[in-house]
């Protein structure tokens, strides 16, 4: 129900209105440590559009060059369903004009329908950042939605420092908000820059401005306060219409208001529909897919899409649970796309598993001893750092190895060695080793790459070929690696994901070794492996 | 100014009243992956106190034998200044006396001057999972504080599912705050604790009640809506004047309350002294050191004390704060023990490099052509998958080697070798050789670990210990490991961060190659060379 009425939209349409504008691109990207090459920005608004968000920043082009790139590609490689494009950029330089600002222009130049412009909107800042006049900062603000509108782009105004402007100099504020309202801004954004408000205020701010200006309102908070989501509630409820925050609550400092957390809290705690139908169970899923694609490791107390959110330990609540789930979980964490887990018991992920078995055509149900081992074998691999929910095609392996008796194999390996060089002279190579036997025979086969694991890779290519010329069509294509429990620095254990593709799809597998070369060796066999097995190949 | 006035004190002492307590031993230790030891929570109830909590709820005496032993060890080996022990608890079991319930004796016998009950206050729970009446519930409420106050003990109620009761069943969920308070309790703590509630609800249901039963009210809230901060300091504005929470926000699901935002927004967003005259301060050091005890990595973005809370990175700022901080914090860090931090990335241009300089006691700002060279080298390094906001350490490195004309240097690299081997009979080794120049002789060095980057760490201090003793204090504490535009499999590019520490603090280096090996040995170089420059030690 998120409809996003047609450009210049007035009050009338307030009371259905709610635009889900995600920001993860642009501001969530400002999080230390975090930095998005132009392939994880294009998959991400593929995740978001997937979510049914109404609107994605998508970066700031003119100013950062791997954002005007993203705005190029994605003009020719992204297809969204129901998301619409949104541009960051700030209102001309003042003494200029907006249609001679290249900063304006490349705005026009992304082709993203909607334009969000950030203006000053506390005069302090005004004088002291800006170093112009208040009136020369209006005049920039009309200037360039005006020149945006009539170029026939729908024109956001994020508003900065709204809240501390408002309460310093609560005239200039709402005048900046008049101004663009008035010159086209289909809607301004209230935006609690540096983070310290807390809701009282946020909701007082809101109403007083709605009412001054007859504007229609958004809202963008952070958390410095600790209080980023109530405070977007309380400006919904004050009413403002549209809201930002990111994935994940990615953002610097405290980081941005958690979209999903607050898409969560408007649909099942107010009743207030955000996103399609149906599409909040898909946000445990997207957040952690999206936590793969940064690497920043998934907050597993998020609300709602954290692995914790609904995992229960406490002795006092276990017995109880088992009668009466509802008593103690605020929502049915399925309506997420999250489960319930149970820590002291052995009813956790039963549910998901036989789902799962039952996607690859496995029944479980049908065999509840068997859903135990699976089950069992699951825990256990987790809680040793495997993480089959982004490795499907290891959980296949493992759930044919239970069901078959025997986990499915095409060689068997005697041993391997690899020996790096410090390069020098500009050479730099690996050289692995691997003793393997197939086809009947014993094969001993050397392979060079850049690296460790490259190297291995082409060892063991050069080793099986002779009895499997199907492995010719698969490639390795990409490569993650990520450290668990890094409490002992190198000592930790070391987690590798490998996407192998046969050319027309593509599958995960999953390693973890005490050492990045033990734990892609695990997951480079089960990758070949699962292709051998997919392209129906016998061993030989 | 947090007053703890004498058992009983009733509605004449609310205008000054303000208990801080402390649940993260018992309530905290709730969360998955945590555990604590008798000892780890002996430290933990020191730091509360040195923060200067009013109360500290130690565990549940009686039902966890860790926490009968706590209080043991406490009543011998714990001073505290100005905090008060409490032990948490159930009312006495239905159809039994509470002077002969074992578990309200062992709460007697843990000798805490407090004595923290729950409650049923959902009429639901009492019949669906306590399996009793609701009158007998009234009871054991009514005979449990009355016991416990007759032998001489402060008590405080926590009334479970509070929010859930009162909107289900107002009359019965009132009626257990009347039977507690009549009875002696000097505190009845609304509790959240299915942790949904938004903070509208919870200002006016702690109204309603405080209306309607004249008790004295506390709150302890759970973070499942995201707004277990904002519902906390509703509840405070609504009247209550007790509030509970936990150190880092630890706690089961999406966690407990966060005590230490809380307390900031209190004393620094609305002028409620909460802890004692300056103890804030200490806020940022408090919440570090217990992560330690816990092992829990901090959360970077943790509202006041987390590592990025004050950290920016927008080029959009970075001018301008560098004019005038004021404008662009919430707060001053200072006054949470946390400092402003700027990230030095291609986002940000010549300014925030400039302040970071500034940070590290180098004015660039005299030398605009030094400056103009430290920002090409550092957008050429980004460029090629460094990040320096990351890695502090990487970049104080490159501008010495900018500011003097060279790198600090305190070796020289002829080689290194690495061989790693399968593992076979359970014996799975890395070996690695480096030869090096240092002290005017040349070394040629051989160690083994478990994988290849800390053989060679092993090898490389094997090498330099005889000429750098100092080395033996520092030690390797975190890796981490990404793969940049991984487009092309095992081909991408390999970053690395290595935190190093020398027991008082630590910092972060950065490395990049063409594998994990290469990028580890720059990182772990820099990690090293930084450890001795820090320290003052010249090159032999």
């Amino acid at each position: 129900m998120s409809e996003h009425s047609a450009p210049g939209g007035g009050r009338a349409g307030a009371a259905r209105r709610l635009d889900v504008y995600d920001t993860t691109l642009r501001d969530g990207a400002q999080q230390e440590g975090l930095t998005l090459s132009v392939h994880d920005k294009l998959q991400i608004a593929g995740h978001l559009d997937a979510l049914g968000v109404g609107f994605v920043e998508g970066g700031w082009p003119g100013a950062i060059p791997r954002d005007t790139e993203f705005f190029a590609r994605a003009a020719k490689e992204l297809t969204l369903q129901r998301a619409v494009l949104a541009a960051f950029g700030a209102t001309r330089r003042p003494g200029a004009r907006a249609a001679a600002d290249p900063q304006v222009r490349a705005l026009l130049d992304s082709e993203a329908p909607v334009v969000t412009l950030v203006a000053k909107s506390d005069a302090r800042h005004v004088t002291r950042a800006l170093r112009t006049t208040p009136e020369e900062n209006l005049a920039m603000v009309a200037d360039t939605v005006g020149f945006l509108r009539a170029q026939g782009r729908r024109v956001f105004l994020d508003a900065e420092h709204y809240f501390d402007g408002h309460l310093a100099d609560p005239g200039y504020a709402l005048e900046v908000v008049r101004t663009a309202a008035e010159a086209g801004a289909e809607v301004v954004v209230l935006c609690d820059t540096n983070g310290g408000m807390l809701p009282p205020q946020v909701g007082e701010v809101v109403a007083a401005t709605a009412a001054a200006t007859g504007a229609l309102l958004g809202i963008h908070a952070h958390n410095d306060s600790g209080c980023a989501v109530a405070n977007s509630l309380a400006a919904l409820q004050a009413g403002a219409v549209h809201v930002q925050g990111t994935l994940n609550g990615y953002g610097e400092r405290t980081g941005n208001a958690d979209l999903l957390t607050i898409v969560a809290d408007l649909e099942l705690k107010l009743g207030v529909p955000a996103l399609p139908a149906g599409a909040l169970r898909e946000a445990t899923r997207i957040a952690h897919a999206v936590s793969e694609i940064t690497n920043v490791p998934p907050a597993a107390r998020a609300p709602y899409y954290g692995s914790s959110a609904f995992a229960h330990k406490a002795g006092l609540h276990a017995s109880a649970i088992r009668v009466d789930p509802d008593l103690y979980q605020h929502v049915d964490p399925q309506l997420v796309g999250n489960d319930m887990r149970m820590l002291v018991s052995d009813m956790a992920g039963r549910a998901s598993i036989e789902l799962k078995g039952r996607e690859l055509g496995v029944d479980l149900g049908d065999d509840r001893d068997l859903l135990s081992r699976v089950t069992d074998r699951v825990k256990a691999d987790e809680a040793a750092g495997y993480t089959y929910e982004a490795a499907d095609a290891s959980f296949e392996l493992l759930l044919r190895e239970h069901v078959d008796g025997r986990r499915p194999s095409y060689f068997d390996v005697e041993s391997w060695r690899i020996i790096i060089e410090s390069p020098a002279q500009g050479v730099r190579v690996s050289e692995a080793t691997v003793k393997v036997h197939a086809g009947g025979r014993r094969i001993i086969a050397t392979g060079e790459g850049n690296g460790p694991v490259n190297a291995l890779d082409a060892a063991l290519r050069e080793a099986l070929l002779p009895a499997y010329p199907e492995l010719a069509d698969l490639e390795l294509v990409d490569f993650k690696v990520r450290i668990l429990d890094a409490s002992h620095g190198t000592d930790a254990v070391t987690r590798v994901l490998i996407e192998t593709t046969d050319g027309r799809r593509s599958w995960t597998t999953v390693g973890v070794g005490p050492n990045l070369v033990e734990a892609s060796w695990e997951a480079m066999v089960d990758g070949l492996t699962y292709g051998l097995l997919s392209a129906g190949v016998a061993r030989r």
